[in-house]
């Protein structure tokens, strides 16, 4: 271990977690036992064979979905491009694509790049907290969409969406809906019956499983075709050898942040009340955006005339790890396509910094911060 | 561990292989305390971001790459389907794709999504030892071809193919040419530019590394647009949180797998003789198939008469494991496309079973499955 360790206040969560360590002990056996290709029919492949088949059933009562229609993949990137390019390729017809400005760049850009082969895309614009309402959609949709794609929660501001009611109004005109839930599973209970939703994405190492794998929820009867073609695994719609031990660990690590929901939301309450009392009661000028419905701990401050940049790496030398943009924005150094789209003034964009805090901070990190944040800002 | 794990006589290599322990080793760090979002900017990423530098730097040089011409995957149909279909898409000509009848069905599936999205593919049929020769491709390929994709090593029969030579006639016609290696990659040497390929696929889990990672080496300048799109990952071509520790792994098992190629092949080579002259001192009645030209343990036998999953099912009694066809196949009864494409007679065809060594195999195991064998067949 790192001699630094003990010291890092890591306040990243919506970029990554921390790997449970009963879902890393579940993985074990499958990395150095259990080695047999699960989809080989002898009985030494069966007990690998027997973890997927727990692994899915164990993620399908999660989200109140069927152990049938969890698609396990290699993330909540493919998860997105399997929902968006499948359902375009599957339709003779190439109908309309709805999806918002504020996506994820996984469907952003899986819409870009159908957009290129000639399938007609159209964009929606949130309000001013990020919220996708209804009423926006309805301005757009037609009888000759193909797919509504609106994510559950904004990576960047947390905002959580009104999915039930867009994904009824998508249904009314004969769309499928897709929601994007990578940033918000195993955060908030979510009910894909109750949602209605046709499909979900998910990403296991954003709730506390490993990296490199997630699932896509295809509810029973969605018209979809495979997005990796291959062998049959996966019920004949994903191909590719199964990565066990990531499947287990995932299943693990859900299971237990399900079972921890309302424990977890009440101590990140807490933290974000905690960081934002003090930020108020010392006079900063800021913005925190997004709704009032959004995902524990996730926090996104705009600070007027500061420099979203230069904080995280003034933070980061006093060891505290927090976030611009999304992660995948890291290398980009103008102002967020989410910023830009909820129309958050210049003097204060240019000064946005994440802070997602996780199950495992303290309410000593979340003064940490408070501190560290105040001595740079001041 | 399983109490009969010592009993276990595992010949199925060519299906996955054991993950070696050096590579587990290496890949625990980034399971337990470098968790840190590769992607970001702070100095708690920057060992995992070392680690996957580090990692594409090993895996090019075990092929004569350059590290930047390396892409990480989630293995190997990811792998086949990005070369197939980011090639096509690249091309607004919508030109012809070209591959063989003995692919794996990674790439047969993958050019058959593109055939329903009007993309002409046509197919080239080898010889009866599997082999694609130049004169086979040039009565096929013209000025108008997009791709030519002919798998380095077929992973039922073995047989490796001339890539050398198919490339540089698909270059002369202006076609990119892709190489499916995962059969092959750490058991034979690779160097991409004695073969001339554009791109070539692997996975970790063929070569003693984990599952659900895999690379594919695109040649600079090669033109293909990304398979997954999303974040700027991978040099913006392959988007996605990086699978840091499953990266690590597959680099540390094909480093080790390379350096000990002629040693395993030579002992893999004894395994073979072994197997093949008691079944000859036996009388037994049986065609090997494939060509001489073939990766080293793999073992595809075909017996007259025989009934290849009635023979999986009494070796499997036996705690032995081989396999009947591909992996993928496993489900389907019926003779493979492989042994239909190089016309082996029915009545040996319907009683083939792959046996595929590994380094780990014993010359006891390969005593073990003949004896076995005899048993079965006498």
């Amino acid at each position: 271990m790192r001699n630094d360790m003990k010291k890092i206040v890591y306040a990243d969560n919506a970029a990554t977690t921390k790997l449970d360590l009963d879902a890393f002990e579940a993985m074990k056996p499958y990395f150095l036992e259990e080695y047999g290709n699960a989809s080989q029919p002898y009985s030494f492949s069966r007990t690998a064979r027997r973890a997927i088949k727990e692994a899915r059933k164990i993620i399908a009562s999660c989200i109140n979905a069927k152990p049938e229609e969890i698609f396990f993949t290699s993330g909540g990137t493919e998860s997105d491009n399997w929902a968006i390019k499948g359902s375009a390729f599957s339709d003779v017809y190439m109908r309309t694509i709805i999806t918002s400005a504020i996506e994820h760049h996984a469907v952003l850009n899986a819409c870009k790049s159908l957009a290129r082969l000639r399938y007609p895309v159209e964009y929606l614009s949130p309000k001013n907290d990020g919220v996708i309402t209804p009423e926006i959609l309805s301005d757009i949709i037609t009888d000759e969409t193909r797919l509504v794609s609106v994510m559950l929660a904004n990576n960047e501001i947390g905002t959580i969406q009104p999915i039930r009611a867009l994904a009824e109004l998508a249904h009314s005109h004969g769309a499928l809906f897709h929601t994007d839930a990578v940033q918000c599973l195993g955060h908030i209970p979510i009910d894909v019956k109750e949602l209605g939703v046709d499909m979900l994405s998910a990403s296991a190492h954003k709730f506390n499983g490993p990296k490199g794998v997630g699932f896509l929820y295809i509810k029973e009867g969605t018209h979809i075709v495979p997005y990796s073609d291959g062998g049959a695994q996966e019920f004949g719609l994903r191909a590719g050898t199964e990565n066990v031990a990531g499947i287990v660990g995932m299943s693990i690590a859900l299971k237990k942040n399900c079972e921890q929901i309302v424990t977890n939301t009440k101590h990140l309450e807490k933290l974000e009340k905690i960081l934002i009392t003090n930020l108020d009661v010392a006079g900063i000028d800021y913005i925190r955006n997004g709704s009032t419905t959004h995902v524990p701990g996730n926090i996104s401050l705009s600070f007027r005339g500061g420099d979203g940049e230069a904080i995280l790496h003034r933070l980061d030398l006093m060891a505290i790890c927090v976030s611009t943009g999304s992660a995948c924005d890291s290398v980009n150094t103008q102002i967020s396509h989410v910023l830009q789209a909820i129309g958050l003034d210049e003097n204060y964009a240019r000064g946005t910094i994440r802070i997602s805090f996780g199950k495992d901070n303290s309410v000593e990190d979340a003064h940490k911060i408070v501190q560290a944040l105040l001595k740079i800002l001041k």
